[in-house]
């Protein structure tokens, strides 16, 4: 036998999350997931899980049947999107102005298909002329992906624009809504996304982990009509979905055993999302987000985003000159346990990251990161 | 916008789980998990993770780099082997004596792999002498694909012997330890496999969600070697190891957030079993299960499995004559907040699945789900 590992048992301190996620997480929320673990087939579980269904409508804003979370983070929730959809050969036009538009790149041709990358700079939003200009160039795309909210760099798309483009030129939509979703205005059905996905840590304040993801009914349609199997077993929704309730008439029938706990918290934090109202929650981020602004521009600190389309969530901002960025977010951490985030991409080392993101988007937050900001940058 | 679902909070009772997992949690597990959230690159989150390969490595039995848990459930751990490993032709000897060799059967196709089965009756275990004979008339296959521990069924194959014979042919093993690790007897390096998984829910009694999975240098060596690139961008375990820290001489880089809580609850479920020593955990599961048998005997349920490959931890019975599968299985949960498993497959309402795993594997459960037997069958 190999030795025991001595290893004391884990206790976190109590940070305060402002960093591009995960966020703080709600108390009730803890609370929720640390309820006694019951049993995925259950019927008291599966009820729960049709609630989950409803709160995941009304954050998504939409009536979509195919709507559920995947058993994993959001990266699995972009995987679902493009392995169930797109078919090897067929072609995507993919946004790019940070990290994540990359990645759905990399998704596209990873499932065999064939990527048209439209580029903006990073920090900039999505240009809807350059993708006019790209939908007219290939009138045999299948699809339009792209990020409504880059976390890498905090700027907003408009993705009701980019949907109506895209419906215009009979393409189905792609969107990642991981750090969108309940800190801005979002509507799916109103938009028209074909299909959407999230994570559980940005402004759900949720536990990392899950991905809520919603497929309208023409991207159903889609999927059933596909040509070739889905590719991921684990992913392919025709398999899941026969869990999640929407075949075999409502009966469930098991497919992977269900994050039991996760899904607690999942279904509290929607719920007090739900509670609040999600204008409501939109607004906070926004009230929380210039009070923020508000105090960094009087630190001398400047946004990586143009003010029209900077996320009130994610604000990405430039790291003075003469500032050691691992330095002073170490010492944020030790002194302040206060996380900030680094700078990803072609942001490292040149941008901070500062999170107001569901639960964090409190008064507090904002005046503790001010002041602990002021005190190691002077 | 749509109407706010009006949903109470989700307060799940008790219930004894006795089924084929999740099984009952430990409540130490339970209380980690709700700890408070922290970064997934905070320096003390990135300690935890150090500590919690030495964990998974101790409960494997390895010393294997490449080891770390898939933040997604033990599905999602079948096909990371899979997709990482196998290339599309490679010819993969799948066994299939229950559910799970049958979903190795698909994992294989899906990568595009082609699948040679050697099939076993339900209930049997994995016969060598037929996976000798395969592996004699493939010689051009490069994997031996085998379930250590069948959870549809109860059956325990002698991965040692199949393990060996793979080796003699110069094969690869992909084992699924789903329901074996803690369980039973389990050596991954002394056995020589080559790519293991395993899941939170079952002996473990972690909450569900979670897979411990390892790679040995052989495996690794297959990985890095590709000629074709891995089809999962959320799986590719290249990229993963970048965050689990074993690329980059040590630095963490981000792939995607880690399920933070869930990991609290993995390190805290393996710290409990390293605790325990895992010949000890063997044993408590092998003596529950003495004392269930000869109570299920006296009741007159007989066993799906021989004694010879009968598995502690989940004891698959036949369902007696006149008893209704369904009805007795929901008076149990409903009057005695027990769980025990369905029939799967081949055994749906033909047998019962009691799980004896992990925490569960107690004397009161055992006493409970016999007097409960008793009562609900007399």
């Amino acid at each position: 036998m190999l030795p025991v590992p001595q290893i004391s048992a884990f206790n976190p301190p109590r940070r305060i999350l402002m960093g591009p996620g995960p966020s703080d997480v709600y108390p009730d929320v803890l609370a929720a997931q640390a309820r006694p673990t019951i049993g995925h087939l259950d019927p008291l579980f599966v009820n729960m899980m049709d609630e989950l269904k409803q709160l995941i409508q009304y954050a998504f804003q939409t009536k979509n049947e195919m709507t559920l979370a995947v058993s994993a983070p959001g990266s699995a929730g972009m995987e679902t999107c493009f392995v169930n959809l797109v078919e090897p050969g067929e072609k995507v036009i993919v946004c790019r102005n940070g990290v994540f538009g990359e990645r759905m790149r990399q998704n596209v041709e990873r499932v065999g298909g064939v990527a048209v990358v439209v580029d903006n700079e990073w920090g900039e939003p999505v240009c809807p002329q350059k993708v006019a200009q790209a939908l007219t160039d290939n009138p045999d795309a299948k699809f339009l992906a792209f990020v409504h909210a880059e976390t890498s760099t905090g700027a907003l798309s408009d993705a009701k624009a980019l949907c109506a483009l895209a419906q215009s030129h009979d393409c189905l939509t792609i969107v990642d809504a991981v750090t969108s979703l309940g800190g801005v205005e979002l509507r799916v059905d109103d938009w028209g996304i074909d299909a959407i996905y999230s994570g559980s840590q940005k402004c759900l304040s949720c536990v990392p982990g899950l991905s809520p993801v919603s497929f309208s009914d023409k991207a159903v349609e889609k999927l059933k009509n596909r040509q070739t199997p889905v590719q991921s077993w684990f992913l392919d929704q025709t398999l899941v979905m026969g869990y999640w309730g929407n075949a075999n008439g409502g009966k469930r029938s098991y497919h992977h055993t269900a994050p039991v706990n996760a899904l607690y918290a999942l279904h509290e934090s929607l719920r007090l999302l739900a509670n609040e109202g999600l204008e409501n929650a939109w607004a906070r981020h926004k009230n929380m987000h210039l009070l923020l602004r508000e105090g960094l521009t009087k630190l001398g600190l400047t946004f990586v985003v143009d003010e029209a389309s900077r996320l009130p969530q994610l604000n990405a901002v430039y790291i003075p000159q003469g500032a050691d960025d691992a330095a002073i977010r170490s010492q944020l951490l030790q002194q302040y346990n206060l996380e900030i985030g680094a700078g990803l991409g072609a942001l490292a080392g040149k941008a901070w990251r500062i999170g107001l993101m569901g639960f964090g988007a409190r008064r507090e937050n904002v005046a503790l990161c001010l002041k602990a900001l002021e005190d190691v940058l002077s």
